[in-house]
């Protein structure tokens, strides 16, 4: 099988040309006009492969190639939105690697015996309405009731209505669901280091950690900072930044692939002179098992208690949000490990959870799903500074299809 | 001498009323209304007093007693501006208990041999202009050129604006300024908790602790929270976290009377699934001698650099603002020890710093200065609970007076 590395490096410049930000990056937030250009390009492309093409009522667009022996479809692609200033592969990637491998294996081993099917998802990032997995969830079902009237972007636009100024009925939501699709796979960039640091071209995801968000208030007293001797003091700062070093200590000591980030700060009332009475923070934590995670999660809350309760401080731990880890299907990691076998990459491909959330944890509720991740140069993504060495893109997309041919033919 | 512990909760009660806030406290900003209001309310307590009143060109208060042997004056009182929901006795209590006193001494004593003087001072917050010691540095002839000019509150009106709606003449500023003080003393609150944890009555104040304001930025590497393992990260805020445990801890090491605070954070990008790529935070550093104040600045720069060191973190740290720390007069130290001994105070007076600012600082330059506190309830100040037990009040204005006697007569 022939990759074409100029079509793949030649549509990938393409797309990222659509969105283009005056200060570098690309922004195609969902339903926006480079959102709706970069469809339109990526179903020419489908097109000119002959692709049949068809979009759905969330707007997520599908080019197929029946399978000779019918049954459920065979599937790749990945998002076509980006997060704002967003870079040149996340998303993209998986689009384009995935026609090219499309047409190359078509043009090797000819129609497959069952079907084959590119999917753009409209929606995975987030970054205009404060939901994602948009596309994937339409497909499995997963769309709340009335969540296109309630979800409103930062101008105050419901998400139907920004559907129907792409010519999309809210109405129609429910039909973009679909029970026909047995294997789905992508090919992705890291989005972290792991890879790069290791040595590997190439990573087999073992798991999507899902994340749990918790919102932690520390509650002491407000003084005056020239007056209070630091031993009549409580103050919620100083206790806040020993639970913050708590929880870098506690992830690092559990080891890959826990991690636990404080992201967030907001300190009361935040002036040069006055010892704070009160800090919020939140921390992020994820691992690809969960009682891996629950681990982290009762050790962060439980030295959290420990700080307040030996300052005298008052502690606060709200759940804002959990999202379970999903584990990859075992026979499609075997199909992906044999696939870089017979690629013959070296060495073998690492295996490694994804931190960030993906398509395919959604979509492993009605099929069974692969990850394939290339590195990310200085683990960089979500930025202008995106990149992968072009032999690693290359050897992606050939694992990828060869993978394709393993399980269609 | 009598000491009417009636006038004094009374004139507390009226000057506490003015300025009024609907959620508690008072706020009279400077060149304001209320702030107007009160100087007249006090400019009738002088009068009533038998004081011959002047409103110098800033807005300072004077009620005066000639003394029979002529000379340089000796002063007492305090400032009449608040902080924003600010307490019944900051300023007020110097003013009122100033006031009493006077009135005490000269109906035991008659006409003092040195002219007796209490002095309302215009502003000493800086609750409404970015500037504090207004009033004080006017006295001392150190007003900037164009300050009047080129300070302006938060709706933009400068401060010569304000001083001319007050139908105050800022060419006039200058004229402010005298050499004819030889003695300033104040009874304040101690707006700590270091008297009332030692069970003092009253306290003498050693010296007042100049501030150094340091902001330090910690910048490290903005990563993705879920794709960056622990080991990878530049972390800028748990490095930051490291160093307010480290500020504390020095602080806390080095014992009173140093103090040191972080304040205020920011955090770059802030978001909770990112790790953050800067963090920028202030200190707030003080001590009672100069020498223990560069300890205690040389200690928290060489640590954060450490911290920064070891985590692969850059840091820059800019000094915002720094005061030297002022010793009170040594002669009306002893001055106050002995009047607290005639007023039968036990146990002793307790020494102390004073970590907050005050005018004396100020007026130090041009006269003798002496401070005397009394116990705040729980510490707490700048806030509408401010408070101290009514039997502290009456004790520090009978040593004021005393204090006052022995000066004068």
């Amino acid at each position: 099988m022939r990759i074409d590395e100029g079509a793949l490096q030649r549509h990938l410049d393409e797309l990222y040309a659509i969105g283009a930000e005056a200060g570098g990056g690309c922004y195609r937030p969902l339903y926006s006009e480079p959102w709706a250009a970069a469809g339109d390009l990526v179903q020419q492309w489908m097109k000119d492969a002959g692709l049949a093409v068809r979009r759905d009522a969330v707007g997520n667009l599908c080019g197929r190639i029946e399978g000779t022996a019918g049954g459920k479809a065979v599937v790749t692609g990945s998002h076509i939105d980006t997060v704002r200033r967003g870079g040149r592969l996340d998303g993209a990637l998986g689009i384009v690697a995935g026609l090219v491998a499309l047409r190359a294996v078509t043009a090797a081993h000819g129609k497959p015996k069952r079907a084959l099917e590119l999917l753009v998802v409209c929606e995975e990032e987030g970054s205009r309405f404060a939901t994602n997995f948009w596309g994937s969830r339409a497909i499995v079902g997963a769309i709340e009731p009335e969540e296109a009237q309630r979800v409103t972007d930062a101008a105050g636009l419901s998400l139907g209505h920004a559907m129907r100024e792409c010519g999309l009925d809210p109405g129609k939501i429910a039909s973009a669901a679909r029970d026909d699709i047995d294997v789905f796979v992508e090919l992705h960039i890291e989005q972290g280091a792991v890879l790069e640091a290791s040595g590997a071209a190439l990573g087999i995801v073992s798991a999507i950690a899902g994340a749990v968000h918790l919102e932690i208030t520390v509650t002491g007293r407000s003084d005056h900072a020239g007056t209070t001797p630091m031993d009549l003091r409580r103050d919620a700062l100083a206790g806040a930044a020993a639970m913050i070093q708590a929880v870098e200590a506690i992830a690092a000591a559990l080891g890959r692939p826990a991690v636990a980030t404080v992201g967030k700060v907001r300190v009361e009332p935040d002036q040069i002179n006055v010892v704070p009475g009160r800090v919020v923070f939140t921390v992020d934590l994820r691992h690809a098992e969960l009682s891996g995670r629950r681990a982290l999660e009762e050790r962060i809350r439980s030295l959290c208690g420990t700080v307040a309760s030996e300052r005298g401080l008052e502690i606060e731990i709200r759940k804002l949000h959990e999202r379970p880890p999903v584990p990859m299907d075992a026979g499609i990691r075997d199909v992906l490990a044999r696939a870089a076998a017979d690629a013959g990459v070296t060495p073998a491909p690492a295996t490694l959870v994804s931190g960030a959330g993906h398509d395919a944890q959604v979509l492993a509720g009605r099929c069974r799903v692969g990850m394939l991740f290339v590195p990310s140069i200085g683990g960089r993504s979500h930025c202008p500074e995106e990149a992968t060495d072009p032999a690693h893109l290359a050897l992606g997309t050939r694992v990828l299809a060869r993978a394709l041919q393993l399980v269609a033919y």
